[in-house]
């Protein structure tokens, strides 16, 4: 069983048998391009768009894996979570699916789109403080409360299994790639993308993308150890969580480096998305081209992945615009 | 030569030699759907997404297939045109592509978006007033100046049968469809879309949909001519022009009815479509959405073609925040 082992175990076959166990419940999305943003970057980029998930969110990838996963036996008192959005969200759509219950704790500061999704899809939402320590508190008396089956949104190796899907498609949706980059929050997402990359595509260089005020993850990079900060504030708001053992184990084997970008710089890069690839994506997916737009030296020529990694975003709250 | 001949000889073969000519230029738009949206309108809907041509338009197909078609001579003096923003930038790629130039006559109202793309393809702006009447006029003198070829935004047998190109790429990508609704401004993607469906699809209606505030078309299909107002007003901008013989021939011959919306009714469906589509398109490209959400009985249970026509947007003045 996939969640009584540890991240190290992991193979390739799992992300293969995650694929075939989700795939009528997610999207293959597709791989977007732009002239303008390879004019700008001086390199041909490959936006691969998760936002265009149905629930907003790459999440719905691992979520579904584990919720699908589950014995008839472990399903019956629901799936329980703790989540700064888009976990939240996508794990209560595929427990919608499967048509059993799903709460999560988000904090109070979540985007409102959000917390409306989860709803939507049927999930219960418990609020808590925008801090590990309180959402760690408030979590545990909502687990003890329900008796649901933990789904942690990244420090799962089910969960990793899940998000490894995406690099796989983005792979055959390219012919071959020099590089591959995705934000890095919790590593979910890096870490799935090194499970499938490492073993499909070795050439292929994988980095990770951070804001510089909510960098704990460049810096355990540098340091060689996880470093935690509590509360971190950026408007990247889906990259405000730790790593933790399980995406350490790839962060540390597999990612060639970490890349970080200040508030203004991510902003930028959202709006440069919105008007020349015209998707509508969240702060959080646009750190990697604002890291790729200031690092010319590395990405300059290259073919370069690009994971667009949600699309959740309070429409009436832009950060480009007043309010 | 198809711009000697009239929108009544158009053939499905027009409709063929015209994608083989402009495969290289355009892209082959994802059709993409939403759960949410299914549920809101009780159809299934199947959004065609050419905003995200590189251009921002479907008119990039009827601009390529013009400016490719021309002969090496022909081609020399370069092509003008007079449009109120996605056939000026289209036409502008399209010439860029080819090398030659590329004068247009735009209104001084539209978008900046739109007017920035213009330059960044190379192409020459000159100012008119928001009237049909300034535009033919201001449009006359450019022409006499540059001796560049005319291609119409619409009312041009080669724009129409490379606008065919998109609903058969729709075909191919859905399987069967009970509808198509398009918006309708000058009637060149609907027309372009009737040569297709009518000869590939034929059990297949087509319907187009326009704004309350610029419904000349709609007046015309009931009166059974041509009616034409001179300076309409709504945020939909890229529907202000009116019908031509040539789109005529095709609306009032393949055409199953007009929808119209009003105001509001558009700039909801336009943040419902970035909300649950994740997709950034213009206001003319909800107006179809807008007049889908108000005929239920008419759309109930069908499966249903959507032409997102364009994506070019001020991201700094959206319809739904002040300002």
């Amino acid at each position: 069983m996939l969640d009584q082992i540890s991240a190290a175990d992991l193979t390739i076959d799992d992300m293969r048998i995650a694929h075939e166990r989700i795939r009528p419940h997610i999207r293959r999305t597709p791989v977007m391009t732009s002239d303008y943003l390879n004019d700008l970057s001086g390199a041909q980029l490959f936006f691969k768009c998760e936002n265009f998930q149905e629930a907003g969110a790459f999440k719905v990838r691992g979520a579904s894996n584990a919720v699908f996963g589950l014995s008839d036996d472990m399903a019956t008192k629901g799936v329980c979570t703790h989540s700064s959005g888009n976990h939240a969200l996508s794990l209560s759509y595929a427990a919608g699916r499967r048509g059993i219950p799903c709460n999560v704790v988000m904090p109070r500061t979540a985007p409102k789109a959000k917390k409306d999704a989860v709803r939507r899809y049927g999930g219960t939402i418990t609020e808590c403080e925008p801090s590990t320590s309180s959402r760690e508190a408030t979590f545990a008396e909502v687990q003890a409360r329900t008796g649901g089956e933990f789904v942690h949104p990244y420090n799962d190796p089910r969960v990793i299994a899940g998000q490894a899907t995406c690099s796989a498609e983005l792979l055959e949706q390219t012919d071959g790639l020099d590089a591959v980059i995705a934000p890095i929050g919790g590593g979910g997402m890096v870490s799935g993308t090194c499970l499938t990359v490492s073993n499909l595509a070795s050439e292929t260089a994988i980095y990770a993308a951070e804001p510089e005020q909510a960098d704990d993850a460049y810096r355990s990079f540098k340091a060689g150890h996880i470093i935690a900060d509590d509360a971190p504030k950026t408007v990247a708001d889906g990259l405000l969580v730790p790593l933790k053992e399980n995406t350490w184990h790839f962060v540390s084997n597999h990612v060639t480096d970490i890349f970080t970008a200040s508030e203004q710089e991510i902003i930028d890069a959202m709006k440069l998305t919105w008007k020349y690839l015209r998707v509508v994506m969240e702060p959080s997916s646009a750190v990697p081209l604002a890291t790729i737009l200031k690092n010319h030296d590395t990405f300059r020529g290259k073919r370069v992945g690009v994971i667009i990694t949600g699309g959740n975003v309070d429409l009436d709250k832009l950060p480009w615009l007043n309010g």
